[in-house]
């Protein structure tokens, strides 16, 4: 019998100088996958090596989440760059993790986009490919973390990239399985019980709810929490006991025996 | 019989953006290192990505010049930062151009600090501590580049790292083999003739002329060639012919079979 | 017996520490008005000084040169900014510029947005209300620069602010009035005779001619000099003997006595 | 009979984008005048528009809180800079935020330094006047706010500069009048009711008790809240209670007439 698992990924390492965002350390006690900021859109090399160090010592593993640079936007801002530039961005913010990743003794295992640039690799095949292209010249070994049914995971695939979907418990989708827009009624779950209810589908039911009253079927690798909600520390605790009672083990998707799930 | 040989190392991509330095194109065809900015003091990505391509087409060995977070002062404001962020600062800037040099099927091999944290990593214990301390933590098969006898390259040796040292034709030195500080009479030589002699001295009798007109032992394993200065591609053609005529060869020190120089 | 007078305005100040974008020392010769860089896409505080001081004593007329905060791609990436951040992004600019005027004994007169906000505020009404908001609620004594029939004098002229409108020489117009954009055929007047030609028609004869040999009408209160193409100087020198060979003055449009040209 | 009154200033504005320092809005309720970040170390128009607007709204008087170009240090670390390259820093922070000011229907009144830049204006003759020199240049009607005995305020009053003199009832004095270092024993007063009493000593009775427990004298026009304290806004509230309780008015010293009170 097969015993349900799923990763719980998080973006963590998002303040920058004295600049505080979340409450990194605690988070790390809870996620199995952290999304460090780079520098770019948040983070600083003292902020990603505490968050690096730590991670290594509680065993998480360690995701770059690269963005556009824009400090200011906080990564939000569409901005359009040349697909050579955009590259070198995502190269350059990738290596810098590793470095850190490395002095901590531990290494970069997955990209993840971030903000305005994960909004535009889901569905503009410029940006897809020169993420994806990024990716594959720093180290092809790395995997790709991103939406279900992205260009970006159609982009990996097609490379020859692991790729691993992910899933929101506290935002709505829609029939068709895309999210509904924020500022649009149902776009943010809001109570705590529907949002526990939302990870037990997507851990162990293989769908969710639409907004429509219908059944949504979603694989997915791993499921994001949001690091920059108020409680966010207290829900990533219920959300962790109610998996448990679930009897769904929280690990990383790097460390389960795996194969391919999305076709290029 | 012993062959002579040299280094030239220039640096290079320090531009932002729209803005351009130096002809590093043009330089990469006469230097045999390159000591690339990293995007604190200087450089971004895509001019990272563009020299680094080019130089390992050239087969110019690539060093990541880390400086201070200063692109407004260039990298020559003296600053003083804890020394676990003064280290997460120059691991990020290393695994950030080791990114981009791995992408252009490079690598980074040696480290070189830019501006004031040269300075200071010449006499200031703490930073040649937290400089070696994070070059060693990315790769300890890096190695260092740096002035003879500084804290730099002691700390270095001491903690098994490989060291090279640089020299300057093209400044005057004190009878004790300091740096004249740039005001000063003699700090900067003036003429073509001059620069191209104490570029064969430097390179070939082990030493050069010092301000008291007296004679300088220096054994270096590198020259120091400045790319913004006026004329500075003329100039690196007039030293590589000299060299030539001298029947010095221009070789990367990471290529040549080496005994370490420096004690700790 | 009217006397036919220009202005001649180019952007200046566009370097950043100790990087250099034109020879601003020598184009104050030769201009009668300074777009002045503000910080945001390029610009500092020192540079904004030197160049007021130099204005200052050249009496040459002083305007805010605005544009989005984005020092990496010099104001030229599109950028999408609520209305009210926008509007405050360029009210600092024109009161930092304006404190550095004044300290050098001159004052802001006009402001001319720069790059992709230029761009945007001919024909986006949300930036072309919010940049002419901005200058409004500053100080509605200031005069807006820009290209005739865009959004932005429209709204300028609607709120009373006094316009002025600009032309290019060294660019090819549509016959409808627009610039070809660059990278088109006949986007960029190549030769310096075509561009001295251009400058007299459109100073003296109220028109030039057109990418398909037309003659398009525009009245224009100044010609805009670039200050970052090879031979910047030396084109406005020619530019301006050529304009003294056909009597044309060349002063500030802030300087001369005038009447509204745009309607609202 | 004279009323005893208080000037409470307090640092405001100091997030970047979305990154949040302090509870602004509720500050602005408690204090009589608004020290606003001005860019450089924090601060960005958005937030400086939303803090000025609220200011004016309930009649805060507006002070430039200028400091070093440092987001990343906060402003907190020493930086060295050419004298007019330092004026022209503080001219450009004092410009924004009074335009900024200006928009908003209020205005700048006084100039208070931040952070490494506040510590160097104490003590550092070269700094102190670059500063002044800044401010007087922008507009010499405006006031300086610092510590009793700085350089900077015996600057400001040799150059007929009017001059405010704050006092901290959180930090520890010398008997010397200069405040213990953070870090060292008696630096911080930890609790509520001890900062309570030397709040109504340094605004009633002209003076505190020292470290060794003896009394300063020391007459000042403002006292500063710390605005990014665990608990500021409530230590505000308990600060205005017990000032009522004593009678104590809490009014800017811009509103109040006034006679010099440092000697230059």
């Amino acid at each position: 019998m097969k015993t349900a698992s799923i990763d719980l990924n998080c973006d963590l390492g998002e303040g920058f100088g004295q600049w505080v965002q979340a409450d990194d350390l605690a988070l790390l006690e809870l996620v199995s996958s952290a999304n460090v900021a780079c520098g770019f859109h948040a983070g600083d090399p003292a902020i990603m090596s505490r968050v690096c160090a730590r991670a290594a010592e509680r065993d998480v593993v360690i995701g770059a989440h690269v963005g556009y640079r824009d400090l200011h936007g906080f990564g939000r801002r569409p901005m359009v760059l040349p697909p050579a530039e955009l590259r070198a961005e995502v190269i350059y913010q990738i290596g810098a993790l590793a470095g850190i990743a490395r002095a901590c003794g531990s290494a970069v295992r997955y990209v993840k986009p971030h903000g305005a640039l994960y909004n535009a690799s889901v569905d503009d095949q410029a940006v897809a490919e020169a993420v994806v292209d990024a990716i594959r010249r720093v180290d092809p070994a790395l995997a790709v973390l991103g939406p279900p049914d992205s260009l970006l995971l159609k982009r990996a695939a097609q490379l020859g990239l692991t790729c691993y979907r992910e899933g929101f418990a506290d935002r709505g989708y829609t029939a068709r399985g895309t999210l509904i827009p924020r500022g649009a009624p149902g776009a943010v779950i809001e109570t705590r019980d529907d949002v526990l209810r939302r990870t037990v589908h997507l851990s162990c039911a293989g769908g969710l709810s639409t907004e429509d009253g219908g059944w949504l079927p979603m694989s997915i690798d791993s499921l994001c929490l949001h690091s920059d909600t108020p409680g966010a520390v207290e829900l990533a605790r219920s959300i962790r006991r109610r998996l448990d009672e679930e009897s769904v083990t929280v690990e990383s998707f790097i460390r389960r025996a795996r194969v391919p799930q999305v076709s290029g």
